[in-house]
Order: C-alpha cells, then structure tokens, then sequence
C-alpha cells in the first residue's frame, strides 16, 4: 500500500511543507528510514537522527530542524500522528467470514455470519460470537460466552464458560480469560484446601487487548473487570474481582492481586506487584518490579518494595549502595565519641 | 438449586438460628448479598456489613451479632463452611462420558469408558485416562503419560510423555506438566550449550491444582514432585527435581528453581523465587516477591530479597525509606565532632 | 540402549580405568546410581557422594578418588561429558514423516516430505516447514512463516506470521513467537490507547531453545531476534526489537524491555528485569530477580533493583538487615555529642 504526502497530512491533521503528491510506502525509524519511507521525530533525543536520515517525509512538530529534501508534516504529536498513518498502511489480513468445516460449534452457540471461526476452534453451547470477530484456530469459547463485534482471539486464546468479552478486544495466543479465582479454605480436620467455587465471571471491555500468556481470573461472586481501552502486555496476573479502570496499562509480568482495585490511566512497568483489596488511584505510574502494599493515592509515581514515592526511591536506593562504608562512618563514631566522653571525664 | 436452611445447617455440622425450612438459592458476599441468599461473616473487619446484609442467611462464629430478621448458622469457620455450602450449590456441569468422534485418541492408549475426551484432544500412545476423567477440547496426553480418577485437563492443558496427574486433579488452561528441565552444559570447544536430555518425569499426586500457564517441568533423573493437595496459582514455574510437600499454596507468579525443597503447608506469596537446592521449611510463610536464597526453617515467615524474617524487614524497610536523612546526619556527626575533637585538642 | 564403557571412552575423548567391553544402560546421579548405572563428579561437593556411589562407571576428573571396583573415565568436563552421553542414550522417540489427514495444511504451504505435522496443527498459507521439522500436535504456525530444518515445536506452540524459527530449535508447549509487539500512543483527543501497528518480525536465529509459556514479540520494524544457540526457560518475555545475542541463558519468569540489547553469552537468572532501550555487555551475569536499568559492562556480575555489582550488593544487603540498629546508634550519638557539645560548652 501506498500513500501520498496531501493523504498523510489530511490523516492525521497535520501541516504539510514538500510535496503533496508524492507517496511513501513503508514505515521506518530515522535511523533505518529509506527514500520512500516515513518517519517521525518525537523526542529530542534523537535529533542526531533527525538531521541525517534518508526517509522522504518525517511527521514532526513545528520547528523541529527538518534537513532539507525532506517532507515535514508538522503535528503535535508525532508518535500518535505515526501510529494511525501505520495503521492505515497496514494490510488487511481480515479473516473471511464463515465457520471452518473443522471447527467445533455447538448447535445452540449463536455466530454471527460475517464472524471467521477458524479449523480445530470450539464454541462451546449458548456461546455468542459477534459481528466481524474472529475465532482463530485453535481458539476455545466456553459454554455461555460471549465475545463482541470485532474482538480477535489470536489461535490459543481461551475464554471460559460465562465470561464477556466486548467489542474489539484482541486476546493474543494463550490468553484466558475467566480461570477458576484462587480461592481456598483450609480445613484442618481433613486436612485439605477445601476450594470456593467461583461463581461469577470475567468480563472484558471494549477495546481491550491482553497479551500472549495473560490470565484474567473470573470472580467469587460478580464480576473481575478490565475497564475499556486497557492494554496488557503478555504474563499477566489479573486475579479473582480485580476491577482495572479504563485506559490503563499493564506491562509484562505485572501481578494484580484479589479484590485490588485499579483507577484509569493507571500504569503497572513490567514485573509490578500489587496486594490484594487494595486501590491503586487515577493515573498513577507504578515503576517497574515495584511492590504496592498500601492504597495508592490518583497521580502517585511510585518505585521500590514496599514501594515509595519514586524519587524517594532513588534517593535511598543511592545512600543503599554506600551503606557498608555508612555502617563503617558510624562504627568509627561510635569509638571516637566514646574517646571523647572519656577525654571530658577526665576534664572534669 | 437451592437448599433448605436446615440442610445447610447440616452439611457444615452448624447451628441454626431461624427458620429450617426457608431455602437459600444462592452466595454472595455480605454487602451484595440480596434476599434468597446466603453470607458469611468471617472477619472483624466486614462487622459493619454484617450488621446491614440482607442475606437470608449468615454463617458465623458464635456471639458474632446476625442482624434481626437474618438466620444465623454458627460455625467455628465460617469460610470453610461457606465453602462447602458453595460446592453444594454449584450445578454440575459434568462432562459426558465418551470420546469425540474429532478427538485423537491413539489405539494404545486406555480410555476409561466414563472419562470424557473432548474435540481436538490429544491422547497418545500407551497413555492411561482413568475414570471420570476429563480431557477437554484441544487438551494434550502424551505418550505414555497417565492421568488419574476425576482429574481435569482444560482447554489446552498439557502433559508431556511419561508423566503422572493423580486423581482429582485440575489443570488449567495453559498448564504444562512435564517439559523438559532446562539443563545444559557449555561446550567451549564448539562453541555451545550441550542439551542434558531430562530422562526422568513430573508427577501430581492426587488433589493438585494447577493454574493457566503453570509450568512443572520433568526431572533430570527421577521425579519433580508436587505434593498432595497442593495448590498452585497462575504464571508459576517450578523447575526440575523440585519436591513440593502436600497442602502447600503457590501463588501467582512464583518461581522455584531447580532442585529445590518445599515442605508441607508452604505458602508462596505471589511472585516469589526461591533459590535452587535449597530447603523451605514446613509452614514457612514467604511473603510477595520476596527472594529465598537459603534453606528456610520451618514455620518461618519471610520478606524481603535477600529474604528475611518478616517483621526485621518491615523495621529495615522503615528505615531504607529515610536514608537519606540518615546519610546526612551521619555527615553532620562527622563534621560536629570533628569540631569537638579539634576544640577537645585545645583544652589540653 | 546400552553402552560399552569403551564406547562411552570414545564418545567423550576420555581415557578409561577399567573394563571396556562392560556396558552401561543408564544414567543416575553419584547417589542414586545402580550397578550397570554411569554417573559423573563435577564438583567437589559431592565428593562423599562419589566415595560410595553404586555406580558401575563415574566420568571424573584426573586425581578425582573414583572408588575401587567403580571404572573411571577420565574427562577434563565430567558434566558435559555426561551431556553427551546421555544423548547418544536417549531413546529417539522420532516422530514420522507425514501431514496427520487431522492436520490443517494450507496448500500454499510448502512442508518438506520428511517433516512430520501432527493432528490439529495448523500450517497457514505460504508458510515453510524444512526437513526433518516436527510441527507436533496443536502447534501453530502463522502465514508466511518459515520453521527451519529439525526444528521441534511442541503441542501448543505458537508462531505468528511471517515470523522465522531456524534449524534445530525447540519451541516448548505455550511458546508463542511473534505476537504483536506492545506499542501504543495515547489520543487524548479520543481519548484511547492507539495501537502502533508492529510491521515487523521476530527471529529465532539456529539452535534456539523457548521454554513453555516464553513469548519472543515480533518488532515495530525490522526484527527482534534471539541469537545462535541461546536457551530460554519458561515463562520468560523478550518484547519488541529485543536483540539477544548467541549463546545466552535466560532463565524462567525473566523479561527483557523494548529494544533492549543482550550480548554475546549473557546469563539472565530467574525473575530478572531489563529495562528498555539498554545494552548488557558480553558474559555478563545477571542475579536472580536483580533490576537492570542501565547499560551493563561486559563481563559484569550484578545484583539488587537496581542492579550493582554483586559483592557490593551483598555488603549493603547485610548491613540493610541492621538498619534499624543502626538508626539507633545514630540516635544515640547525636544525643551524646549534643551532651558532649553543651559539655564543652560548659568549659571554655
């Protein structure tokens, strides 16, 4: 696919300064970009790159040093403005509408005619697969399920009987959704783990994505929610009545425990943890391998475990470093103290 | 379904406060709970929602004050009893007894005639599946391997040749018992790591639960064991000729490397690692993300990386948070007492 | 299968003390191993174990006390010697050539005669498989994609299109190489989460091990690859544009961030986290759980979040445990110097 420079700049609502007619066909880096490709320029750490690269046009804001011979489309946000013209180069691979002749569909599963569900894919009974989704292959849609217009299960994904997964969802290979919550009461005179059956669901919003190996835990009773437009990044832990807030974001091998609670906007770095029945708020940025024990107030950015307001963090995490030569500093106080009071003794 | 309160009362071996013939059709907890239903109080802490449910029906310790209106089943563990109510109530979705015609089920391998394999299972040669077992759709039985009376595999579960689920068994999606140990010798010479093929298996004994994406992998020589009765969560990885004893709790993202020992009744907090060749005690209690390194007594409760015990590391914690100030105290101290030593050096 | 200890001599350039036409059938270790067993000693610690070990056979460094009636093969690299000849005992449980008529082989796809494509494997259009490749049951391959000669992927295991494995590779169940890349870039116009297409690839470059569960994200441009002769353990994530270089071990629950760089024989342990955009230089060994967020020398040893070198780490991690003791020293000696310092007040 192809696009000219007028259709780019109209794209994404920029200010064209080169040639409207000319098109680019590919995506780049600065520093990889070749003729006939497009770049961006959205930090200024890279304005070494910015000042020799090759592609034809860099989607840039204004008066960012564009070299001459290269198109600049001026926007604010160059690396949003990149990722819809990214998008709209992308080919369409959509899957073609029908069921396999080696897929398993029970006869009471509802699928939509224009919903793809690919060969050894299961749609188990009472399930609903809506409009334009797609099953791939190998995919498993439990009993009483349901997924919405346009969500994507990537071939492996799992979604268990009773949960919900809304409109434009993408759940990467070995996602599942709505495992059994963890749950247990030990019984002492058996003895034994005597489990709580979990009886509600999980249920996605829309346009969530969870990634490769990401688990959503279905609840005791009601509902473990990921709110809409969240992404999760693959190996994620998401237990039992866990409710993410719209618009967050949860890096790989981040763990929320049961009944936390997520605000929007969140960010988990990769490797967080968080504790249970706990509330993580608004826009918080939790940094990486953190480890949140305690309510967590909107806006916080946090680092360490137990973690600690994060420049807090760094600062300690210093002195840390210096502690065998701290540890040293008192030990020689200690002695030259006591040299001292002994030193007065005799003074007195 | 439902269940009389007098039947209730029997099945957790409670007693009743109210009318035995009302019947409950349903759990919830105490500040959702509606009219129909049934709650428990198992914590001081829900005491104001005690005091407000509209549960039919509560289970609770003796003295605990159930509002008017509201049965009341004493128990001394109104968790576990909760527990066995739920199981009770919760319908049997069990799986019919048979093989799909689109199941792959080699001529070898033994079936019982009241075990369910599902569409696109695999169950391959010289594999043994005991009664009333279930493989579900797209579950994997390698060669040889056996899985025991009332065991589950879900969607995707995998056991790899040669490797033994006990009875009563739950693999969750994603499961993988028995891959290979990740053992290698570096060959300078070639160069590369040289495989060291992992000839024994990985067993279950009866009652394991594993979660999505847990992984148990196959011992070198011998057996990688998970004890009976233990319950694994999602993401945990136990590696080659690791013993875990019975009844113990790996939460979400643990980690036990090689060789290590687990006792009976450990709990593992969520991502957890322990050390390889190392012994955790029985009861030992390793709170979340915490790193064990070295054998561990028994009922110890630890924190912290390298782990220690739980309340030194919440006083050190404490502390680590004001480094900073104590680093410039320190430096204070040096400089007053610097002035001292040279002020002491005029006195004489 | 057996082997003459003649053979066993030959196979791993070792010089025998003993009967070379007496045979071993298996392996064990020193403490484990039956007559007709062979066995190793490769550390000094297991030198009680070698003392009265049952073995028939020990392969063992010169000088090392093999005890009278035990043969000896006398190796410079006792493990991998045992490498080697465990696998010329392993039985070959080769799967045979041919497409499984249950298997979904599109007739685009170009698998060589001597591959083997199991029941329910899928094999989308204009993808390759090379010879001797096992693309076992339930395994995935994407369009395009290219499985190189011997490779080996396991039930369950994933690749995306266009993605490449090469020759003799191992994908364990759950391994999914080429899921989209987690790149977004917020709208708050929208608001949402854009997604930024991945255009690009993931490679697994010769001789590359996934564990279960391990995810490799294919790249926003160009590719994100896994080096000659690298073994990664399970549940371990390499995201987008990732380079790893050969020869690296990465063990399980071990991330790696964006565009990260791993040189050339780098260890990860267990649970480790790299941050995006960094480069760990060659040799480089990195602790269990430690947290890299900083270009990493060649040939460095750290440990701790964030990551030091590993003998300052243990320092500072032992005084941490005795930092309440010393923040009461230090207490302590600010009272006493203000005594000291009003004291001296007092005689001048």
């Amino acid at each position: 696919m192809a696009l000219t420079l007028s259709a780019v700049a109209a794209l994404v609502q920029g200010e064209l300064e080169g040639d409207g007619a000319a098109s680019i066909e590919g995506l780049a880096g600065l520093a990889e970009a070749q003729r006939g490709q497009l770049s961006f320029f959205g930090s200024p750490k890279y304005l070494e790159q910015l000042k020799v690269t090759r592609a034809s046009a860099v989607l840039a804001p204004v008066g960012a040093p564009v070299p001459q011979g290269v198109a600049a489309i001026r926007v604010a946000q160059p690396h949003l403005a990149f990722a819809r013209v990214a998008q709209a180069l992308q080919p369409k691979n959509e899957a073609p509408p029908g069921v396999s002749p080696r897929a398993e569909v029970h006869p009471t599963a509802m699928v939509h005619p224009t919903a793809h569900v690919g060969a050894f894919a299961v749609v188990e009974a009472g399930a609903t697969v809506a409009e334009h989704a797609v099953i791939s292959a190998l995919a498993y849609v439990g009993r009483g399920a349901q997924v919405g217009a346009h969500s994507v299960l990537h071939p492996h994904a799992v979604v268990y009987a009773g949960c919900v997964v809304g409109k434009r969802c993408v759940l990467h290979s070995g996602a599942v959704v709505g495992k059994d919550g963890f749950g247990f009461a030990f019984d002492a005179a058996a003895p034994g783990h005597v489990r709580i059956p979990q009886t509600g669901i999980a249920r996605l919003e829309d346009d969530v994505e969870l990634g490769a190996q990401s688990c959503v835990d279905r609840a005791t009773f009601g509902e473990t929610v990921v709110g809409q437009g969240t992404k999760v990044d693959n190996l994620v832990q998401i237990a039992h009545n866990v409710k993410v807030g719209a618009h967050s974001i949860l890096c790989a091998q981040a763990g929320v425990s049961g009944s936390a609670t997520l605000g929007q906007g969140v960010v988990l770095a990769g490797q967080v943890g968080v504790a249970g029945h706990i509330t993580v708020g608004d826009l918080s940025r939790i940094g990486a391998q953190a480890g949140v024990a305690q309510d967590v107030e909107p806006g916080s950015t946090l680092l360490g475990a137990p973690a600690i307001e994060h420049r807090q963090f760094f600062r300690a995490a210093t002195v840390f470093n210096k502690l065998p030569e701290l540890w040293k500093q008192v030990r020689s106080l200690v002695k030259r103290l006591e040299a001292l009071e002994e030193g007065r003794g005799k003074h007195t």
